[in-house]
């Protein structure tokens, strides 16, 4: 029962297989191959986007940080939310890739970039040469608290943005997961929405790791493939990232697997709010905060379920004190791990576990 | 006939096998996971170094560039043979990962570091203030021109560096196959030679994408994993780069890749000999620069046959004249392709394709 | 009437003086020279720190970024308020020379860091490999908004930063005028007080450029040779940089301008509160924030008196509406030119003008 | 008798004069004063250059590494000689500016980038995303060995990287040296033989401490501008900048500064060479290397003289063996000084000291 992450679960077995057929021979290497040719193209039509450049990164922290090196001058400033991933949790990569931009973290209640403090945080920099210049924009979704941008609200941000003439980036890290979520076209989440580069995640939806950097702007592409090489995130056997990128994308099994996530995600959130669970924010997606009683996760961690939990103690105190924790759900988590996850915390006994997937 | 690249071969099956069976439900992501463990344990014990740190990224850049930064200071020299891969081969990603330390390239006839030259180049900086600061060496074998440094060689290098307190780098990319072309042992052809770190190779020898840094001194270990992390080199799903790692390092399948590709390439040479080819620097592992009569390439060209041809024109000119080419066999290659090989190269009809091992 | 900046004042004549008496014959240069070594000797003295670090540069963002590059590491977090020169005004300086560390904006109603802000700064980041680490804590006394620290609150401060094994660096440009206003020592104000390093200033008060930065602790004094030679800041006609701090701290000159500056600004302060002016924070120095009836602004850029003005707009609505400006006084300031200023803001005929001191 | 460098020299009166000029009462700062305007107005007409952006900046190191920087990107290689002082004595300031970009240093025998190494050189690079791309050319003059690019040989070395597409920039450290030489106009020296960028230095030819940046394309000037800001060497007091400039162009002092330091330095080798010395390269201007036989040595040392000696030991030794040493002349050594040092050379009594101009 590990709802720690989604970065936690396995490569759904149909990419698995993509891997294995591309392992034929030899191959052209670092990214002349067919894999990755394919990748691309389905990229750009699932984008509508048929003049983007798309580059394959192997991790996360990669794509951020080179889609923003590519968006910002390293005399910028990059506006993002306070607890945004690219400010809290990559360690400063962003500042080494953009050669040492300033990230702006923005209060942001609900994980959201509102249009109201963006507005404020651009409008007092860039005043003249001793201030740091405004640079690109950079919103996350699914948020890092597990909130979805609607439509409206990207557009709203992007607007911000535009007033002053600044470029957008989306980290996607949960793309898939906030597409389906508001049931929109990546077309409209993105470009259509104002957004300029997207980090459009594979890994933590059933890749082993690749994400795409998604510029709808082609003139940088070079700039990037030199960036990308200079990063060391050009792959040599490319054609495994082209692979997977290829099979997530075909048939459309990057959307059955966040249909998957966040379909258990929304029976988890059910089952715990009768068990007194009250989410910290609104659930979107397949990440969600949630406070439950500490007697909750007393029975939860005695059968080993695993996952994040932020106040404490665990072991005393009043037994319907709400603690804070974290539970993610991925493409694999299914139903039956649900309920026993479920069993657990009533203090039930638990059902079989069911292999996932 | 593809010999343009080591780069170019597939995944070992038995490694696929192990991607395959860790692809089991969750597990702790970040490098927590069992396989990572198990990966390091075999590291450690293949070079008799219990106490070493060693850390996984996945491509060469990576390793040699995140290595260097952690040896040498941003106002340091780095001493490197002209022809370095860290050199020409990777876009100034040592001086990103570095900060901006200086690459100083050394002539070297052979690809390899001599003594003299690198005393005489260390000897001209560090002097005070305004000059770059003595940092470390970094010698890579098998070389960038397919000959390998003998324990001698290597002991001599860094015997210099230690003169001026300067640690060494081993860029490892095809450390295996050095490794039995010298029929050595890890330890004696790294750390009981003066090598303080290496960039341990897996990809170009039967890997999707794995390399391991290892650090005989583990001091700055946990400088080296905030590094790493910064660069955008920890994996989320770590569990696939060591299972990889686990699998080459199992029954000695590291071992016998090189072989393989090694003996494939003693037979391709033998035979271009054969056929009027003249080595440009003495074979010695996977590996070869040599020129081969205008005509031979013709003929080879007119097959299909692919790998690097430095000089030219191919289509006119003298058809004896000897143009440079690189060959690179990898653990794939197998005598059948080098048949095929040679007999294009000779005019013969070409023998039966087998598929690679 | 400038009251725009400090900067904008002229040089002490016995500033110009010492400059005019270094200017005989040779001199080694590069700081080799006799007034640097003067001036080291003097500025230890001052600060009863016989064993410190002491280094010229000259400008005031060479000094706090150069001494954060040798306390941060370019993966770490730096803590400084939302108003601090090295976030605001330094266009990524820090950023450039630390290699890319993170400042991280601390709210600070009167633009010191309260230790409750400060420890929930520190707390939230170094959690583990994905997290900044915690680097030093940055505070400016005289405060960019004109208060000062009280020395029981640069403790306070300096408290938190140890409760985490950070260390401390002091924004000084306007040390002297901080010192004099609290009556303290510059050891009571430093080292005493917890503080690592500092930025001495002296250009805004009455040098023509030249700032030290005094590190306690010596054990970094090499590094930091090597990191300003890189920066450029190393003088080859040092001596200028050396006799200009030497002059400074004879016979008490720093303190006399900075005591004059801080009483022009009292009485400044003292006319304009009876004018209707209200400071938007507490005056403590020689840099002052007050609001000033709209009219009484239209006066004073009647008659060209120069200085900030935020809010407006200037020339029309009501007479009586208080807008925000900023005002400086500077060592050449002089009571005269306060009577002046005080006679336009009032409307009345202006005293003729007296040559500054 | 100091003849280590022209750093050691003093500087010139009416230089001083006009800094005292400068010191009354209040003025903009950051470069908005009339000194700076008038400097700037001045550079450009000695350059005959009306659209030229000009920039000021303190050192040497600063000019080159930011000139530099506007020229070339992170991935670049910069091509230079082996010998240039961007290369060996600015401890990788290049490097940190242009953030991370590299340096190829070429073997040049006179300390002259020949149009065939440079080729050779440039062609070995930028031949796909692997490589260090093409960035641009710097070339010294004087020359860090002494000699000075003929006309001739500035348009050969441009016309190379023109092949290439690349800038050129001009490290004029003692440019005006190089000027009085050639007894050409800046315009031909610098822009009229296709040079781009220009550090124009001042500091060791009679100022305080000011280089300008010369970008005769000013596209990007504003770029410029917040690299210099963020490279902390923009002068809040930047009056003092522009007065020595504007002092140093005005009624030819900077030519005749640069006519009396290479005349010093005619007369001083024209002795030498009669007391057995022997110039290593052709001496061109104010800086000499040259062999003096070991007891010439000792005598002059013996009289205190001051220069730097690269070979010894030389308190023994064959009397007559000649070992190298490098003189440097500045505006203010005049005929005396060198009479002295001649006369010491000789073992003759020494004339008495006459006070430098």
């Amino acid at each position: 029962m590990n709802f720690a992450s989604d970065n936690a679960g396995p490569v759904h077995p149909r990419v698995m297989a993509a891997l294995i057929e591309a392992n034929e021979g030899h191959a052209p290497s670092y990214g002349a191959d067919r894999w990755t040719a394919e990748a691309t193209a389905r990229i750009r039509e699932v984008f509508e986007a048929p003049d983007a450049a798309v580059h394959l990164v192997a991790t996360g922290t990669a794509a951020n940080s080179l889609a923003l090196a590519t968006l910002a001058k390293p005399w910028d400033a990059i506006f993002c939310t306070a607890v945004a991933h690219a400010q809290e949790d990559e360690t400063n990569a962003p500042e080494l890739f953009t050669g040492g931009a300033k990230m702006i973290p923005i209060p942001a209640p609900e994980a959201k970039l509102t249009p109201e403090a963006l507005r404020s945080a651009m409008a007092s920099v860039g005043l003249g040469v001793h201030n740091p210049q405004r640079g690109p924009v950079t919103l996350t979704t699914v948020t890092e608290r597990g909130t979805v941008y609607s439509l409206e609200e990207v557009r709203a941000v992007t607007a911000v943005a535009k007033e002053f003439g600044a470029p957008v980036h989306m980290d996607g890290a949960r793309f898939a997961n906030a597409l389906v979520a508001l049931d929109a076209s990546p077309a409209d989440m993105t470009w259509r929405a104002g957004v300029d580069a997207v980090s459009f995640g594979g890994t933590k939806n059933g890749l082993m790791g690749v994400e795409a950097v998604v510029l709808f702007n082609p003139a940088r592409s070079w700039e990037f493939e030199l960036r990308r090489k200079r990063a060391a995130q050009l792959f040599s056997k490319h054609r495994y990232l082209g692979a997977q990128m290829a099979a997530y994308l075909t048939d459309g099994l990057w959307l059955d697997m966040a249909r998957a996530a966040n379909g258990a995600m929304a029976l988890l959130v059910e089952g715990l709010r009768a068990l007194g669970g009250t989410p910290a924010w609104e659930p979107a997606a397949n990440l969600v905060f949630l406070r439950l009683p500490r007697q909750v996760h007393q029975r939860l961690r005695a059968t080993g379920a695993t996952y994040y939990l932020f106040e404490g103690p665990l072991e005393s105190g009043d037994p319907d004190e709400p603690l804070l924790c974290r539970l993610v759900c991925d493409w694999s988590t299914g139903p039956g791990a649900v309920d026993r996850f479920l069993a657990a915390a009533a203090g039930q006994p638990l059902p079989p576990s069911v292999p996932p997937c």
